[in-house]
């Protein structure tokens, strides 16, 4: 049990952190709407909010005063141009660096694709660099780079993201972390995690499972990965390797898993399963068979729609096992069951109504995930962005505040245009 | 994302808080102990001690001043005679009732044996009320009993003591909250939940969970239950039912389960299956004949551990399960589990090495429950305890601090002795 500890200064950096992740999450508000969702007085809220401006975050706009009544309160938004962050993905068959601005924004992207199966951690952490590179080369003038966030697809130890296992990637025993650090050689600093909790972490945050305190994200590719929010914070586990739901047993007459047992989860229910019983085997999946599948059921095909409700009633079978564990709110479904999803959701529902328990079986939602490819990334910039969040006094106030602990990545780019 | 709203108010009932479970969690402590670890001053550790104390909360000894330099810090401790909780069970074969004093000693405890799946919902309350009203006449005079836990062998909705469902007991659709609270006729509010998620919260306060911020308990009988502790912090999941475990298919040719299933981890390794294995089928499982087989066992009698190990197996292929989907620090064994563990140990480790991925599974200690048969009954004490623990400020300072919300049910024993 933690031990609550407050000082002034804590209790001052809690506001600002509470000012910042509203307008992080939110955009743009009011200053009287900041204090009334914060339950914060007038004066309070300026003091507040002039801090955040003073160290280079927020900025204020005068409304247009025509038609309402009384003094127009300013509208408080990021000063997004200012602080970024970079999120770069390690995926099965791509790798992607993205410069993301406070609030979330996407400012540009880069991905490559790669061989599934083919691709060393040496050339992995050379590419992401010469990816981000470019990137930056391109960043305004200025802009403050405050953290790196990488999404992998495997099991990563989260302290100094050292990869102990990723079978799609035949990764072992690789410090991610540490050589992606060396080779940025920014001070800013570099965190792993693994993609699906990044998925869970971005689709709370800004997708589908907004408002869910308790939700399970599903990420979906060759395997199954989960990530999960429960009491409204990221379930990381121990060791930050929570989430392996990808070898849940749900068919005892089923293929044999890499990992050695029978039936696993996404050895039924991942994309090779679906070309499988698709008679479209095409050696390591690709997104493009996938999606022909999928397309093909959607037509009416008879074997590619048999091979997708197939692929339904394993998801189903395995989602009633995590609703019996976790009685969560909403399980938002990522990856290439996003797109499935709506063809088999009758299938999927039968499942788990037949297999869980009163009352989670009635009380869950299930949803695809509404961000899309960018989920992965998006996840790792709320990684990176998720320390000035929670302490903006982090980044030094321009009007003298003393900055102990800020030691970003400044970048000096050739160009500067807006954003 | 929940947004911290701050208050002078809140600021001072967190610090309250801090210190009155400081003393409640580990016992004595000098006023400048919980500086120390509450990073408090001297003179506002004497504040808030002087407000609990007001309160009726706590209370201050001189310590012994030979021997020890400088001026000694006064030793406050709880005032556990002056409030109390009730803690109730209603297991699968005995209901048993509790007077708890806060910092979780029990006072009292009165347990009565019954037929499994012949408890009728109503015999159940007013056997209760029955026991709880013979422990109030034996408390001492102007105790205030703050509030009511009760742990449930089912299915719980926290909110309000709903019972869904509880196999072995027969029950389904029974307002048990409501119920009791009627027939108990006390103002203290009555709360409900699983009794493995109250064995977690045990464990995790007092006994072999203490420390470990992402556990899992296992209560185990007939049937298995999880109570999962996640960031230290219970995961109760949308209405209270998380941590149903019990069915993870983990035996594809095991037995028919009551849920439609084949070979789910509580129909191959729960009670039933032991006697089962051991060929002493006694209809209900007794804890008798259970303690038996393991007795048997330890005296190496071959058919009897025979049953022990493939128990041990299935626990393990159970384990590796919630090992790779939580990547917990420690798990905590209830109900038989804690006795049959040490016996049964290599077996375990051996399935949970070969199913569970690094790091979770090197990470993980596996562990006997220390609290014994209360568990359950100190778990609902914590439970009952709460509110009071979160806000020390519920109940009213005897020096004319406002007490709007505080409605205890007020106890007028015959007999006043010391506790």
């Amino acid at each position: 049990m933690a031990h609550v500890i407050l000082s002034v200064e804590s209790v001052r950096r809690t506001k600002l952190s509470a000012i910042l992740r509203a307008l992080h999450e939110d955009g743009p508000q009011s200053r009287s709407q900041l204090g009334t969702r914060l339950a914060m007085s007038r004066s309070m809220v300026a003091d507040l909010v002039a801090d955040l401006g003073a160290r280079g975050l927020v900025r204020e706009d005068t409304p247009d005063p025509s038609g309402m009544p009384g003094r127009p309160s300013p509208v408080v938004q990021l000063a997004a141009d200012s602080i970024a962050v970079l999120a770069a993905e390690v995926a099965v068959d791509s790798l992607a660096v993205a410069l993301v601005g406070l609030g979330g924004q996407m400012r540009s992207v880069a991905r490559i694709p790669h061989n599934p199966g083919r691709l060393r951690a040496e050339e992995t952490v050379g590419d992401l660099t010469l990816l981000a590179n470019e990137l930056l080369a391109r960043a305004p003038r200025g802009c403050v780079v405050a953290g790196v966030g990488v999404a992998f697809y495997g099991v990563v130890r989260r302290s100094d993201g050292f990869v102990h296992y990723a079978h799609n990637l035949g990764w072992r025993g690789v410090p991610l972390g540490l050589l992606l650090q060396q080779s940025l050689g920014m001070a800013a600093p570099v965190t792993v995690a693994n993609d699906a909790d990044l998925g869970a972490l971005a689709e709370h945050t800004r997708g589908a499972g907004r408002g869910a305190d308790d939700m399970i994200y599903l990420a979906s590719e060759i395997g199954i990965g989960g990530g999960i929010i429960a009491n409204g914070r990221p379930l990381a586990g121990t060791a930050g390797a929570a989430g392996e739901v990808g070898h849940i047993p749900v068919n005892s007459n089923g293929m044999r898993c890499y990992c050695g047992a029978i039936g696993c989860w996404e050895t039924e229910a991942g994309e090779t399963a679906l070309l499988r019983h698709a008679g479209r085997e095409c050696g390591p999946p690709c997104h493009d068979c996938v999606a022909e599948v999928l397309a093909d059921a959607a037509r009416g095909e008879p074997i590619a729609r048999a091979a997708v409700e197939t692929i339904g009633h394993w998801l189903g079978v395995g989602l009633a096992l995590l609703v019996n564990i976790f009685n969560p709110e909403r399980i938002v479904l990522g990856g290439f069951f996003s797109d499935l999803y709506a063809s088999v959701e009758a299938i999927v529902r039968e499942q788990v109504q037949a297999r869980a328990f009163l009352p989670a079986r009635d009380l869950v939602s299930i949803v695809p995930a509404t961000l899309g490819a960018d989920t992965a990334l998006l996840g790792a910039a709320e990684l990176a962005f998720e320390p000035i969040l929670a302490d903006p006094t982090r980044v030094p106030s321009r009007k003298g505040i003393p900055a102990t602990r800020w030691e970003p990545g400044a970048v000096s780019a050739p160009t500067s245009r807006p954003w």
